[in-house]
C-alpha cells in the first residue's frame, strides 16, 4: 500500500507566509485595525500618524539626495533616517500591503555602523551614505529570501550574495531595510501574489500597478525615498505612474542585471531583456541612482555593459525638441489621460522653451505581436510547476500574459524568427524617430490611470519601449482623476482592445488616481531622458510649478 | 514523358565564373603566364613589375592616411591613386587569386568625380577622400554581386544598396574598386571556394588564412592600403597574421554590421555575432577606419550600437600593463611562434616602458566547446541546400566546422543552454582578467604560422575572443619563419589537437611565413587595443624599430 499523499493546502501556507511577514513589522508601529477603514485614499497616512515624530516627518519629506546631504551635514544621523523610514514603511505596509519583508534590526545596526564610520574617519562611505533604499523582492539581497512572487519558493531563495547593483549601492553607503512586493509570475502590471493585493495609496480600489507595485505604493506613501524596481514591459513605469511618483527604465546594457531572480524564466534567453531602474519622489534621485551605479564601474564585472560613466547633459541655447504621441493608434487614452497630455503640452508651450512636433504612431500592434510572443520561451512550463507544488491557483493576469505564448515551448526556429522581427522593428523605428528628429518623446504611460484590480491588460504604451530598448521615464503631472471633468464613454466601438479599456474605466471609481506621462529617449540616450524630465518637471512641479499637487 | 533532368555541372559553372572574374582584370595589366612560376614568394611582385610606374609605386607604399594627405595636398589626384591600385590589385589577383570582382571603370569614374568636387569646392568630401578601399565579397556594395563563397549564388546577389558601413565610407570619400575572396560557407580560416584557393603571398604553398583571405593577400601585396573584413572566429586576424599585415576585430556593438550577406546563416540568431573590421598596412589606418565609421554616428541608424564616438587614449606617465599568454593551455604554439613571442617580449622589456605579467590560460577547451556548438543554429541545412543546387562538393574545412553542430538544427532549449554557458564564461573571464589587472593581453594569433592549405583546424587563439567579445588586433613582428631556427617536432604527444598542429607544421615548408602576435583588450575597450598596438608597433616596426622587415 502506498502512503496517501495529502495535497498541500495553499491557503494555509499563504496565511502562514502572511503571518510571518506581518510579524516583522515592529509591534510599536502597528496601527489600530480601524485606522483607514473608511478612506479610499491613504497616501497621506504618514503625514498624520502619531507614530512619526516631527523630525521623522521632516526626514521622510526629503529626497534621497537631500537626506544624504542632511546626514553629511550631521543634521540627522543615518540611524535617525533609518528609524523614520522603518516607521513610515510600517504604516505603508499596513495601508497598502507593499512589503515582503522588513528587517529593522539589521538596518539599524548598519545605520549605526555608518554613523560610527563617519565619526571615526570624518568621511562618508559613499554617495548614498545612510540613505535607506527599498528593494523589489526578486532582487537578491544577501541573507534574505527572494521568493519572487511564488509561495512555493518562500524560505527557499535565501540569497548568498547581493545582486550586482545591490552590492554597488551598499558600497556607496545605502541602508537596506525592506523588500517589496511583486506579483505571481513577475509578469503583471499589477501586484497580486500569495501575500494578497498591493493597493494604490491614492485609491485602494485601484491597483498600485506592477510588477514593482510594492515600490510604487511604498515610495508614494513616503515609506521610502528611493527604491529599485525592474522593467521588461512596464514594471517600473506602470506602478510609478499609478502611484504618482517618478520612475526610470534605463536602456538594457547600462545597468547591471546580475542577481535578479526570475525563477519562472529559463536562463540564457536573450530574446527580450529586463532592466533594473530607480523609483523615487524626485528626478534628482533617479539621476543619483544612475550616477552612483555607473560610478561603480559595473562593466568591470559584467562585460556585457557599455563602459560609459553617467555623463549629464550640459545646458545649451538649443530648445528641447519634443515629439508628441497622443495615441498609439490602437487604444486612444481615456479622458483624464488626454486632459493631462493637453495640460502639460499647454504649460510647456507657455514657457517658449520647447519645440513640439507630432510623432506619428509606428506599428504598435506589430510590436505587441512580437513582444508578447517573445515573453515565454518555455510556454510557462517552469512557472506552472512552481504553482503546482503548493496547489497555488494561477492568477487570471498571469494566465492572460502566458496565453500569448500559445503555451508551447519556443522552438529555436521560432525564437530566431521573433528576434529577426524584433531587430527589423528596431531598425525601422530608429529610422522613423530620426526622420522626425526629436530629442525625446512625450506620451501616455498607459491608456488609463490606475485601473481597478485585475483589469490591467493593455501593456503596449510601456512594453513598446522595451521591445525598442529605448530609455523611458515617468513624469507625474500633479493632476489626479476628477469625477466631474473626466467622465468617459463605456465603449469606443473602434476595436476590442479599446472597448476593454473604456469598459473598465470609470471617473467616479478612479477618483484621485494620479495622472502621469511618459518621457522616452532614443536607444542608449539615458542622459537625455533625465535631462528632459528635469526640464519638464521644473515647469510642472518645480518651485515655480503651475500644477498643484 | 517527363523531360530528363541534367544535373548541373559544378566544374563547368565554376570555370565560367572564374573566366568572368578574370575578364574584369584590364587586359593591359595581365601578366605573362611565366611571371612567378618558379617563386614561392610573390609578395614583392608589385615592387618590380613594369606595369607600375615609379609614381604608382610611391602611391602603393603609402598608408591610407598618408595617401589621403597626399591627395589633400594635391601631390596625387584620386584618379592617380585609383589607377595605381587597379594595377597593383590586378597583379595581386594574378599572383594570389584574391579577387571576386574588379570594377576599374566605375572606380575611375568615381575618382574623377572626387577630383572635380575637390577642384570645384576647394574642400575634400571627407576623411577618406580619394582613398581606394577593398571590400570582402560578402559585404554589400551597391550594384555589385555578393555570392559570398557560393557558386550557386553567383549573379543572384546583386545588391540594391550599400552595407551600412560601406555607405559611411563612401560618404567619407572612399573609392571602391574590388571585392575580395571569401571561402565556401564563410566559415573557414582559409579561403577556398568555387574560384579556387587564395594563396599566401609570402609562400604560395601556405594558406592566406580566412575567411577574409582575399583582403589578407591583396593588402599584403600592396594591392590595397585599407580593406574591410569580417570576424566571427578569427576571420580578420588569421589572414592578417598569415599575410604579415595589421588587422582589428572591434567589439560587437561598436561598428555597424547591417548589409553583410551571410546566406548560410538564419537571420535573427544572436548566439554569436560577427563584426566588420579593418585590415591595413599600418596601425594608423586601423584607427582611421574606426574614427571614420564612428564619426558617421552609425547608432542613429542601427539602435543596437553604443553611441560612443572614437575617443583615442591620451598619453600618461603610467606604464602599459601587458598580460602575457604564451599558450592557451591546450595547444602550445610551434617553435617560430614561441620565438616571436620571446623576441617581442624582450624588445618591449628593453624599453622599460611596459609592465609585463603572466596571464594564466582560462578555460580554453570549454570556450571552444560552447562556441563551436553555437556556430550553426540550423546544423548547416541552408548551406547544404546552396551546395546541392549546383552539385558543389562540400570543402573538407566546411565539413569540419559544421560537424561541431552535430548537423542538427539547434532547439530553443539548446540555444538557451549555450547562451547561458556563454554568459557564464564571459562573467568568469572578466573576473579572471580584472584579477590580473591588465590593460591588454599579448598572445599568439594561432598555434602556428600560416599552415599548408587545408589544415587550418585550430581556431581557439582567435575564436576565444569572439566568444568573450573582446576587441583584438594583429601585430606583425617583422619576423618570418626561418627553416633553420624554427624546426619543430612532428608530434607533441600531449593531446590530439596539439599533435595535429605539430604534424602539419614544417619549418622548411613554412619558410618565409610572417610571424604575428595578437593584442587583446577588455570588452568594449577598443581604444585601448589600438593605443597599445601603436606603442608596441613603434618599438618593433617604427622608425627606430629593432626587427627588420
Amino acid at each position: 500500500m502506498s502512503p496517501s499523499v495529502v495535497p498541500p493546502d495553499y491557503y494555509a501556507l499563504a496565511a502562514k507566509a502572511i503571518a510571518a511577514r506581518d510579524s516583522c513589522i515592529p509591534a510599536e508601529y502597528r496601527l489600530p485595525k480601524s485606522a483607514h477603514s473608511l478612506s479610499l485614499d491613504v497616501h497621506e497616512l504618514n503625514e498624520t500618524s502619531d507614530i512619526l515624530t516631527d523630525e521623522d516627518r521632516e526626514i521622510i519629506n526629503l529626497s534621497a539626495l537631500q537626506l544624504r546631504d542632511a546626514i553629511v551635514s550631521t543634521r540627522y544621523s543615518a540611524e535617525d533616517a533609518t528609524k523614520a523610514y522603518i516607521k513610515s514603511a510600517s504604516i505603508a505596509q499596513q495601508a497598502t500591503n507593499c512589503l515582503v519583508e522588513m528587517f529593522a534590526g539589521e538596518a539599524l545596526e548598519r545605520a549605526r555602523w555608518l554613523d560610527q564610520e563617519f565619526q571615526r574617519t570624518g568621511r562618508v562611505v559613499g554617495s548614498l551614505h545612510g540613505v535607506p533604499i527599498s528593494i523589489k523582492d526578486h532582487i537578491s539581497v544577501k541573507d534574505h529570501d527572494s521568493p519572487s512572487g511564488f509561495l512555493s519558493l518562500v524560505d527557499k531563495m535565501v540569497c548568498e550574495e547581493d545582486a550586482h547593483l545591490v552590492k554597488i549601492l551598499r558600497e556607496a553607503g545605502a541602508v537596506f531595510y525592506v523588500k517589496t512586493t511583486n506579483p505571481q509570475s513577475l509578469m503583471q502590471l499589477e501586484t497580486r501574489c500569495y501575500l494578497g493585493i498591493t493597493y494604490n495609496p491614492y485609491n485602494i480600489g485601484l491597483t498600485s500597478g506592477g510588477s514593482s507595485g510594492g515600490e510604487g505604493a511604498l515610495i508614494s506613501m513616503k515609506g521610502s525615498c528611493l527604491g529599485v524596481g525592474t522593467d521588461i514591459g512596464g514594471s517600473i513605469r506602470t506602478p510609478a505612474a499609478n502611484c504618482g511618483i517618478y520612475g526610470f527604465k534605463p536602456s538594457v546594457g547600462r545597468i547591471p542585471y546580475g542577481g535578479a531572480n526570475t525563477p519562472m524564466g529559463p536562463v540564457g534567453y536573450d530574446g527580450i531583456l529586463c532592466t533594473h531602474g530607480p523609483m523615487a519622489r524626485s528626478v534628482d534621485d533617479l539621476e543619483l541612482y544612475m550616477r552612483t551605479l555607473l560610478a561603480g564601474e559595473p562593466w568591470l564585472v559584467d562585460p556585457s555593459l557599455s563602459p560609459r560613466p553617467w555623463s549629464p547633459m550640459v545646458q545649451t541655447e538649443k530648445k528641447l525638441r519634443i515629439g508628441i504621441l497622443r495615441s498609439d493608434g490602437v487604444v486612444t487614452p481615456v479622458a483624464p489621460i488626454r486632459r493631462a497630455m493637453e495640460a502639460v503640452i499647454g504649460k510647456l508651450q507657455e514657457t517658449g522653451n520647447f519645440e513640439m512636433v507630432d510623432f506619428e504612431p509606428f506599428n504598435s500592434a506589430r510590436a505587441w505581436g512580437i513582444l508578447s510572443a517573445l515573453y515565454w520561451p518555455d510556454g510557462g512550463e517552469v512557472l506552472e510547476a512552481h504553482l503546482r507544488r503548493v496547489s497555488e491557483p494561477m492568477d487570471p493576469l498571469t494566465d492572460w500574459i502566458i496565453s500569448w505564448s500559445g503555451r508551447k515551448p519556443m522552438s529555436g526556429k521560432l525564437q530566431r524568427e521573433l528576434v529577426a522581427a524584433r531587430d527589423t522593428f528596431r531598425r525601422e523605428l530608429a529610422a522613423h524617430w530620426q526622420k522626425i528628429g526629436i530629442d525625446v518623446l512625450l506620451c501616455p504611460v498607459g491608456p488609463s490611470p490606475a485601473p481597478p484590480h485585475g483589469t490591467s491588460k493593455y501593456w503596449n504604451y510601456t512594453s513598446y519601449w522595451n521591445l525598442a530598448n529605448y530609455p523611458a521615464a515617468v513624469l507625474p503631472t500633479g493632476l489626479t482623476v476628477d469625477p466631474v471633468l473626466d467622465t468617459e464613454l463605456k465603449c469606443s466601438g473602434r476595436n476590442a482592445d479599446e472597448d476593454y479599456i473604456y469598459a473598465n474605466y470609470d471617473a467616479v471609481q478612479s477618483q484621485g488616481a494620479p495622472l502621469s506621462l511618459q518621457v522616452v529617449g532614443y536607444a542608449f540616450d539615458d542622459e537625455m531622458v533625465i535631462a528632459a524630465l528635469k526640464q519638464m518637471d521644473l515647469v510642472l512641479n518645480g518651485p515655480k510649478g503651475f500644477l498643484a499637487r
